[in-house]
């Protein structure tokens, strides 16, 4: 009679998922279907071990000591090195600190001090997320650069000898759009342009290999697929052949090349540690590098099958259910990240009213109700059960309801 | 026959020390007497509750909700103004988020943008703590201007209408020396150049008053006196009447009036919320409130009563037992810290053979050993133990074992 999956189906998916018993690895609620992985991952198991060996062990007994017994002062290199492991990086070339805004920063600073007098603007997409956006035109100012923030299919024809950087997200925080790295990059290569990737939305979703797409700058997030806590410290990469050039505009202690010497004159660390600004917040570093263990210990090919999988049936469910809801992400894998969003004028009631039948997804301005698929703690029947909860709210009207018609903060 | 005072004096004083049940709020361990509490403070009980809480429940249970449910969203904020109760400033002034480093850069950044032209240098302390320096070398240079660090004494005589912008550490991280809050402002005022204060090794440690003293910027850190974890976040604060002329160079989305409007244009928050960057590390930063809390709930007046008398007591068993070891701290309490510096050229292999024998002390290169005195967790037999040991390894020379001799890191 339906011409949608059944549940039987979904849970049928579930069972022969080779990725299914992860989500052991994770402290999810009961009764809770969590579609918001893409805007702070969930729990992992072992963090909650290693966090309370953190504060109570770590700090409580080990106190300063901690910084060269618990190799504290190493926890930015050794996640960075980490995280190289999971975008296609060299050891050395990525370190973790500060927030994406904050790298973002440094890094675009770094690179047009290094190139003054070249370019005119900073080249970025229109609807990019709010911070690149924001960071770009506060550096513009500070260089006497001009913004120009055009759409996305505009940027390849912009750029040229104009542009003095450019500053793309990998994958679209609301559509789900994805660039073609290897492309673009090769694009602002041929033009001598340099071009920051911010990954936000990327690093630990989809294949990455920044090596072979010859992608010399990049910046991610650690709190969204890396599940690295709330607020965990970014991430900042710069390849090898190219940081020898660079000097971070924030010149902190931690990223002189000899931190305890103590010397009143500032000379960058050798390494990517010269991108290191203040004494990093290592509770929410070590959480962070939790969360990068467990992502390196998956076969993140895997990983990204059963993202492509998780969302063709969700796709397929929401079509036949939900119609209502435009589909705005590209069908197509490798133009898209791993997350789902769907455009209705009635997003955000729709979205509260979700949440209040147990399913968490994410409302962004101004009509987007976004889905997040992570494969490591979702499975079938999860988007099953959500879609059909969805599909309730809709034919209900549940989402009419005045409890969802005020706005309130979401994030 | 002793010149000095006894153990039992100590112990005598301990028992009529109406803070000494403080001590219990903390998680110290077992035979190490602690004397490095403005370099990380120790782990309140009530942090480690909080933490398991903060990981368990708000992230674990609560995910992506927690940013309103348990008001992560405010955290800055109301940490703020908390902090700001700690050093005689107003609700809205004060903000907690990133690092000294990166605070001091936004700060400086603001105040020279909004004061173009004016002045050609920036003015501190040779021998500041290296980072306020690092940075401002990295900001003159970006400024056009040329960074003047010169010694203490000049530094009056320096400050005229050439001055850009003034960056002093109210307590200095080595020598324990204090400035005249009041003074060096009223100087600064009356040539119309702003004055930046780090107030790293004064808050929690020190009576502070910036209304008072009218100063109208700082940062100042979360991890030392405040007990906030390693690398907690630091805070920034400006007085209300000079927050209206700022902008931070660094714009980013958590600064934004209405981050969640997620719109492409920036348009600064009206608060102080404006120098917020990107997201903030939340594990980290509720390990800090929970530290300052704790301070809230302290008799501050009786704090820096026992300050003194810890660092006279202190003095007095340092001059008889250990003379070798030259104060270097103003024995004046309203010209210094908390803590308690001592030249000696060794005091690298001497500070590891301390730290050997159960405490646990700081050194600071090139030549000094640096003993924090943080009156909430230490009693003066703690004190009276420190010198005794510290008396045998200068006794016994047993600093000279060649196992002492190499340096490693030491934060």
């Amino acid at each position: 009679m339906t011409d949608f999956p059944s549940l039987a189906e979904a849970e049928a998916r579930d069972a022969a998922d080779p990725l299914a018993g992860w989500r052991d690895r994770f402290t999810l609620p009961e009764g809770v279907i969590y579609l918001d992985g893409n805007s702070l991952g969930a729990l992992p198991v072992a963090t909650r071990a290693l966090m309370h060996d953190a504060v109570d062990r770590q700090w409580g007994e080990g106190l300063i000591r901690s910084w060269n017994d618990a190799d504290w002062i190493g926890a930015p290199r050794r996640i960075g090195d980490k995280i190289a492991a999971l975008i296609g990086a060299a050891p050395g070339e990525v370190i973790a600190c500060d927030s994406v805004t904050v790298n973002l920063y440094k890094l675009m600073g770094a690179i047009l001090a290094a190139r003054p007098g070249q370019g005119r603007t900073i080249l970025t997409e229109s609807g990019n997320f709010p911070t690149d956006l924001h960071v770009a035109a506060g550096i513009a100012a500070q260089h006497s650069l001009v913004l120009d923030a055009c759409s996305r299919e505009a940027i390849a024809d912009r750029i040229g000898p104009d542009v003095a950087l450019i500053v793309l997200t990998h994958v679209h925080y609301k559509t789900g759009e994805r660039f073609d790295m290897a492309a673009i990059q090769a694009l602002a290569d041929a033009h001598g342009v340099p071009l920051i990737w911010d990954l936000s939305h990327s690093t630990g979703a989809v294949p990455l290999n920044l090596a072979a797409d010859a992608a010399r700058f990049a910046v991610g997030c650690g709190y969204k697929y890396l599940n690295g806590g709330p607020g965990a410290p970014a991430f900042l990469y710069v390849a090898a052949e190219a940081l020898e050039f660079l000097g971070s505009p924030i010149q902190g202690w931690m990223g002189h090349a000899a931190p305890f010497a103590m010397t009143d004159d500032y000379a960058p660390a050798p390494g990517i540690e010269r991108f290191l600004a203040g004494t990093p917040p290592m509770l929410s570093l070590l959480a962070l590098e939790a969360g990068v263990d467990l992502m390196l210990e998956a076969d993140r090919d895997a990983l990204w099958t059963k993202s492509q999988a998780l969302f063709d049936f969700l796709g397929q469910l929401m079509a036949t259910r939900c119609p209502e809801l435009q589909p705005i992400t590209p069908a197509r894998a490798d133009l898209r990240g791993s997350h789902a969003s769907f455009a209705h004028p009635n997003a955000w009631p729709i979205n509260r009213a979700l949440i209040d039948a147990g399913v968490i997804g994410d409302f962004r301005a101004p009509d987007v109700l976004r889905l997040g698929l992570t494969p490591l703690y979702l499975g079938f029947a999860d988007i099953w059960h959500a879609v059909d909860r969805l599909a309730t709210i809709m034919g209900e009207g549940r989402w009419q309801r005045s409890e969802y018609s005020a706005p309130t903060r979401v994030t």
